[in-house]
């Protein structure tokens, strides 16, 4: 197969012409031609390779073997919908459900996070018969019409706040209200939802649940204080909604330590309902709800048949289950331990020698956070840049679009930890030396 | 590979246990349980051969190697997301461009046309900035939140009509308002509309756009009157709207004279936006919208990204271009005309025989009804029961589900239509023969 049909300048002008200009493009004023990958390795056009730190769907790895093979040779046998019988989705959802706790054992599959985020917000509204929801301010929890509806960090740029919407505060103990200092910020953050909860119900209005990720991502990968969750979760029910735990970024043993993020609140901790996505089929549009037999059972009480044309098809579920097998073989749960915490040692080093703020993170999902002040205004942005002409592919985020993300491929090494730690020491030190010799 | 893991017993039990019940399964009651397929045929897990007149999706035939080729040779090579510049993204826009109007050159690629209705409705809103929606009796435009919205035949059993829906009766020659007999039922179905944005419009209410099936599905498989069309977007143009053809159960050559079946309505009509999917990657989840480039350029202009995290990859983007290959070169609009002409002529004479009342549909977008008062309440459900048993899948549709529906995958050749008429005929005279006895 050739690897390339256009020059990289024809093809630029024809994404251009044909493509949505709204569907952005990476390093935009000089984006990547990307041909092939492996692993971790991205290769340009020109054979050039670049190290993934962006990939978190990709999560066993680009182009991983396996799960070519399981796709292969399920699409040349059956590929048809989920009205007939077929093993692979009872076998994956079987699988799925020994990572869960138990409560959570009734599956829906879908192509996206953002179809398993909006299937969701259906099943919390018939459950509970209310229809408002609380979020956390900057959260982003998908693209669809309802979905940027409870995404502050859209809603805000778009049409603005609807009325059945109620805002949390980010529980940052970083630079939130409740700081590292604090004795219980879990409680007060919690506390916080309570109030809210409160003056919504005073006004007459009804909640139909709480929506959060269980690490927030566009928020800036944050770490949520321990207590959290559990107190939320308390008071959501009292006030007659449900828990969704957004599970689409953090799922599947990216924090290493759980498979699930939200198992980082406790072991007794439960949702009502987790959404997973992005990783599930490492690139095949598969994703899935799971909630409890009793919010299922109201779904299926309203009558109304629930059809996804593609979901839970025999590719997508041999796919996923295909990745699950590769989590466990090659151990990718250890790895994330692993090479997680030699990145934040690296990075701690870096920390220790430049002006860098903070670390956040856990597992393969980190950031850091650049000085507002030292950088302009998009720190972080540039320094993505600057690091793209080093061969390291990150990005950016956070409200102020000042934290360099940390999500790659699972399989990332110690040796790429080390890779990367070092060129962004180099590029440090280069911004360093022109702003001091700016100042001379 | 072994064709099942589990009996057809167990998995029905993991089936009922693991999997929300709102999603249902083909002859409920006895449901089927597929291991393989190839072209128009299905087969158990006895090895039992099914005539497959259900799958629309598995457009070009199950399992066509030419497809499962590109997807493994593309999943070997990269499966980045459209953040990096790729050439397959922008060849199959370009081949995708080809097939229509001009006008119609700016492509967003998602993973479902669910996905593909929410960003059409999103886009419509965001040119016009008006909210309200013009749509049809009986459509079904998807499963998420703001699509049941704008499907009758969802939302009257769930929430019912939201103040900002407006629903048009639907342009049913057969037996709405206006019928065969009338000179010129177009413009009279047209005016219905035009009628609807008028009281709409005196209540100070705006349109953003008429949104509406090429060929209505659930609504009975309707062939639009001619002139329809053209008239309704004139109107909804001058009321500041415009128009969106949602072609994902009838584009792709289904309907064999035209790639569109838009395109049935006249070489110079032409919508202002177009969304596409269930055929459109053979199984593989793949959708998408095209639109001018003025709605293209409002939507950028918002300045918010559109990120659809798996739309557009590499390798949906290349069974995409597969599909587009073998609709090509095994010249199946060809096939849909001439099997489709074959099947609606053997249909014809059987209801010379019988007590059918009339056939719809074009190419292989075929339906025929039953009469009512013959069979009792949902005749055509029993009927389909009836040709599993004979080893055809056959589906139902239509306001009171009498409506037998053809949509086979586009492989269907005369001898399968021969069959299937064929079978049908026995079933009809058993029944015919049956109400005799009982009557004597």
């Amino acid at each position: 197969m050739a690897l390339q049909m256009f020059d990289k300048e024809r093809t630029l002008q024809m994404r251009q012409k044909l493509i949505g200009q709204s569907c952005r493009l990476f390093f935009s004023h000089e984006p990547l031609k990307i041909v092939k990958a492996r692993g971790q390795y991205l290769y340009d056009e020109n054979g050039t390779q670049y190290l993934d730190c962006i990939s978190n769907v990709q999560h066993v790895g680009h182009c991983h073997p396996s799960i070519t093979k399981a796709a292969t040779a399920q699409m040349e046998l059956l590929n048809a919908n989920s009205r007939f019988l077929h093993d692979n989705i009872v076998q994956y959802a079987e699988r799925l459900a020994n990572t869960l706790p138990q409560k959570l054992c009734v599956f829906y599959f879908v192509n996206s996070g953002s179809e398993a985020n909006d299937l969701a917000l259906r099943l919390a509204r018939q459950y509970t018969q209310n229809k408002d929801v609380v979020v956390l301010n900057h959260a982003y929890h998908g693209h669809l019409t309802s979905l940027i509806d409870i995404s502050p960090y859209k809603f805000w740029k778009l049409e603005g706040q609807k009325e059945w919407v109620h805002v949390a505060p980010l529980p940052d103990t970083y630079r939130g209200l409740y700081r590292e200092g604090h004795p219980n910020p879990g409680q007060a953050y919690a506390d916080t939802v309570k109030n809210l909860i409160d003056e919504v119900q005073n006004r007459g209005r009804k909640i139909s649940c709480f929506f959060v990720e269980s690490l927030p991502s566009v928020g800036g990968h944050i770490i949520l204080p321990p207590g959290y969750f559990p107190k939320v979760a308390e008071y959501i029910r009292a006030a007659g909604g449900v828990f969704v735990a957004d599970e689409i970024q953090t799922g599947f043993g990216r924090v290493g330590s759980h498979f699930w993020a939200f198992q980082l609140q406790g072991e007794d901790f439960c949702p009502d309902i987790v959404t997973m996505g992005k990783p599930m089929g490492n690139g095949h549009p598969l994703a899935c709800v799971v909630t409890t037999k009793e919010i299922a059972g109201t779904f299926t009480a309203n009558g109304v048949e629930y059809f996804n044309t593609f979901g839970g098809n025999p590719v997508s579920c041999a796919i996923g289950l295909a990745v699950l097998d590769v989590i466990e073989k090659e151990d990718l749960r250890a790895n994330a331990v692993r090479v997680g915490s030699q990145l934040k040692k690296l990075l701690k080093q870096l920390q220790a020698k430049h002006t860098i703020i903070g670390d956040v993170g856990v597992g393969l999902f980190l950031g850091f956070e650049l000085v507002k002040d030292r950088v302009a205004l998009t720190p972080a942005t540039e320094e993505a840049g600057l690091l793209k002409e080093r061969h390291i592919c990150l990005s950016t985020d956070g409200p102020w679009a000042n934290v360099i993300k940390f999500k790659p491929p699972m399989c990332f090494s110690m040796e790429d930890a080390e890779r990367v730690t070092e060129q962004i020491g180099f590029i440090l030190q280069e911004i360093e030396d022109m702003v001091s010799k700016k100042k001379s």
